[in-house]
């Protein structure tokens, strides 16, 4: 299960493989509780002919992957410390595993995606915020209380933008989709030409497609948004030596005019070139499932089928 | 054995506890190579009445544990791409393991100082430069070529001075112990009043016995420090969440003075509380004897006794 601010996703899936067997998704929000709908679902996709070895679930916020408690989550208010895993073993009666998005996504990758291969990986995942998930020797980092992995909340520029948090100048206040989008718009509302709207502000696809389209305001945008990102992580390469960097969220799909200034910015400010030897910067291979076949990983991994 | 860049410490272990059965301690420069200094020091040392299970080494500069390659050492100009565990291997007969030195005192200080019973630990070393050691789930962080954990190497200030890897604004340009002796000694240049002497400039430790009798500059200097140290904290607090940060080097010497504006420049910086519920801020226990407890353990790892 993948519960996501907007959407609720669940598959079944076989022993094996990653092809689901059933599939839904609705939305977070509805007439019910976010409880109610997340037990519903599951009730309505769980197999007759099968037994359910285990349940994996990526939620958002932060939470306790041991305890299973969910601190907080953006966009699900009701759950304040609240004992997601508990809740759904109690009501199915099989071991469930919980995980956060980007962990979750990040080991989705290592186990079916851009990640094959590596033990080292880290992944950040740039959207309406910034997120990250590390995998060090094979194992996702998750912390003394699980809280780990949170790349998006470090200080890029001391005296910069207030970020989502409350803090200033972190990298999610200086480079993602919204950070992106409120510069255009204050650089168009400013006189600067752009083939883009000044209102409203241009989303950080619709900047993207401009800057496709060659509008040097955008392609400045991507390349500005790209430049804090790859800075940060020359950081992540001295505190972690990763053997991959795997971008992921909306904005990663802007392509080459955004991966490009990371890539260059990254080379600019490591310490030393051993840091970039043999490293290896893809963009995320599996879009939305990231999260579903993540929580699959986290399953098996927990509860070993067969 | 501790290789540092002054001193090549040697010790020899019995199979459990941290009491040495013999101990020497050598300049690192002398009129043979370091090479030689290295594998003459262990020879005198070989007890003739014991047999050596594994020797482990602390080396200073960047160096790949797995293949035991020092990449580059400060100090040691010689080591360059210097095969050094094969070579103690080839010579002695028996297994040899390395870690860098910042990471092997966070080892140290895992199972015999300030960390025992944590599992997940951020060891920070502020003296001439600045270090890290990172543990989780009671492993050392490597990364892929074991070059993880230069946590004075992120950037904290991009508009501040130049560091000694030549990026600006790092961490340890601001806080380290030059970096606190540049500050003074510039303040005091301006015309700033001080009982500290103008010329030459002081010492980290003058400051910060200084600012103990009571010397507004040296406080105000160790405190800037401590701000700049609680926030590049603060973010690797959301990084890793690590239940214990401790704080090692000659600089954490200071006291109160440097570890009071680093406690609340954590607490101000962190994202929720959730991060600092129950973090414990201790001072290293093991001092100079970190880094070769660190060895000692690493080899007991590695080489388990009987």
């Amino acid at each position: 299960m993948d519960i996501g601010g907007t959407n609720i996703r669940v598959a079944v899936f076989p022993g094996i493989g990653n092809t689901p067997l059933t599939l839904k998704k609705i939305p977070t929000r509805g007439q019910e509780t976010p409880q109610e709908r997340v037990i519903g679902l599951i009730s309505k996709l769980w197999p007759r002919e099968h037994s359910v070895l285990a349940i994996g679930i990526t939620a958002p916020g932060l939470l306790d992957p041991r305890s299973g408690v969910v601190y907080a989550a953006p966009n699900i208010p009701e759950w304040r410390d609240f004992p997601l895993k508990s809740i759904v073993s109690e009501n199915f009666g099989v071991p469930v595993s919980i995980g956060n998005d980007a962990n979750m996504a990040a080991l989705g990758e290592w186990k079916f995606g851009a990640g094959q291969g590596h033990h080292d990986i880290l992944y950040l995942t740039v959207s309406t915020g910034i997120g990250g998930g590390i995998i060090l020797d094979d194992r996702v980092v998750l912390g003394w209380r699980g809280l780990a992995g949170e790349l998006g909340h470090v200080t890029v520029d001391p005296n910069g933008p207030l970020c989502s948090c409350g803090q200033k100048g972190h990298l999610e206040a200086l480079a993602s989709g919204p950070a992106i989008s409120r510069y255009v718009s204050a650089q168009i509302a400013s006189g600067r030409p752009s083939l883009l709207p000044s209102s409203p502000p241009p989303t950080a696809k619709e900047i993207a497609q401009a800057a496709l389209g060659g509008d040097p305001l955008a392609i400045e945008a991507l390349k500005k948004a790209g430049e804090y990102i790859g800075k940060a992580l020359a950081d992540f390469l001295h505190v972690f030596n990763p053997s991959i960097i795997i971008l992921g969220g909306g904005v990663s799909f802007s392509g080459q005019l955004l991966v490009e200034p990371i890539r260059a910015a990254i080379h600019r400010h490591v310490i030393s070139p051993q840091y970039t030897h043999n490293l290896k910067i893809a963009t995320a291979a599996l879009a939305d499932n990231a999260g579903l076949l993540g929580a699959l990983t986290l399953a098996r991994l927990d509860t070993p089928p067969g």
